[in-house]
């Protein structure tokens, strides 16, 4: 500080910048959201969280807690795209493993926020929050079609709309198993949980490849960078006996 | 009618009694919310569409838009849970496959609305209706269980909390590609997506079956009454040359 303030400081919070003041505020909204509803959080209570005045929360946000909520939820939509970069090296189904891991953890960690968010029924939600949460899941897409080898982007073609509509459809439903994960007490253990879900990703692959000939072009190129001790090989030595079961339906030899 | 009314009936509607009115204004707000989200009707439209004048409209539902926009949801909610009544009986992949064409007739007939109310982020949305669609939720899986045989009821086990998490799973990824459907202009032909979402259902199973026993028992109970030219047997054949190029995964014979 180069003059001398026309107020006394009184409390430690005044030192910090407008930025730092900002993330600070959205890191108290954050951990109250992710535990709570939108609409049983007050700016009362972030106030406290953040140890600073009412006032000056507004004074941030003066559209106060829709504001706040929006600009929470967005900065939580940026730390969970963070969560699905993954480099396109090593076996493709390992590398959706460790994806899944850091996106298991992020659910843990925002747990309440994250069901009540999803779930709906919230007025806090709007056509605003809405397009946040779209926007990560289709951030999510095009992660996972990076991997595939069909983003679109230098190098890959893009994906046509039946491989993009699996790819969606199994983000739905890894969304749907973390919110009844979360339901029913964090049961099974995530490891548990993410294997299942890569077995899922597996198996969608496997069946819409049966019917789609750019589904089945991914697929042969993604077999032969798979391991038998990696999560495929995993499951095709696990999935033998289950379709042993099946003889009855194949044509005859 | 026994007396003479008061006021002469200027309208041929007045001769409706309570319920039939009731039916006959819900049915026109159904016609309203099924192609437009409900922010964008007013009552002004559903009187106009019923063919009655607005008074009548609120006499019925004195809430106004957002009850009438709950009893139509209401309503559509009964509707869409009787296209999940399916006899046990034959083939389950066709019993699943004539679920999800009527499920997807459904779809097909309340379109916008339908995406609407799944998308969120209207103010007509709150924890009622979400009541209401996570009912409709919770009558698909059972309906779902009960063709695994696995339903609760009289002369079936209760399913476990895997079998019961890839059901509802399973349900999120169906609503999932039936959003996608609607954006893209129902795209593909109804019979190509309801094929491609029994596949999935299969494939879900079949790799679920490999690592929870007991999906692997409803599995094996299942399977004998599939057929080699039902949807099983369809997937299973054009199945065969994918899983040919897995060879490398299997551990030696």
């Amino acid at each position: 500080m180069t003059s001398a303030p026309a107020v006394p400081p009184a409390r430690a919070y005044r030192r910090l910048g407008v930025e730092e003041r900002r993330a600070q505020l959205l890191g108290a909204a954050l951990t109250l959201f992710a535990h709570r509803a939108p609409d049983d959080v007050s700016i009362d209570e972030v106030a406290a969280e953040a140890g600073v005045s009412r006032p000056l929360v507004y004074r941030y946000f003066p559209g106060g807690r829709q504001q706040l909520y929006e600009a929470a939820l967005g900065s939580a939509a940026e730390q969970l795209t963070l969560c699905f970069a993954e480099p396109a090296v090593g076996p493709p189904t390992e590398r959706v493993s460790r994806v899944l891991d850091r996106y298991l953890g992020f659910v843990d960690q925002h747990d309440a926020g994250f069901s009540a968010l999803l779930r709906g029924g919230s007025v806090a939600e709007t056509s605003r929050t809405s397009t946040i949460v779209d926007g990560v899941r289709r951030s999510a897409a095009e992660q996972i079609l990076l991997h595939l080898g069909r983003a679109g982007g230098p190098g890959q073609e893009p994906a046509g709309p039946r491989l993009r509509m699996m790819v969606r459809t199994w983000i739905a439903a890894v969304e749907a198993a973390s919110l009844i994960w979360l339901d029913e007490g964090k049961q099974p253990a995530p490891s548990e949980l993410r294997d299942w879900l890569v077995d899922h990703l597996i198996a969608l692959l496997t069946v819409t490849a049966a019917s789609d000939e750019e589904t089945a072009s991914v697929v042969a190129d993604l077999l032969p960078q798979e391991t038998a001790d990696g999560p495929a090989g995993r499951l095709a030595a696990l999935i033998i006996p289950v379709v042993d079961r099946a003889a009855h339906l194949l044509p005859p030899a």
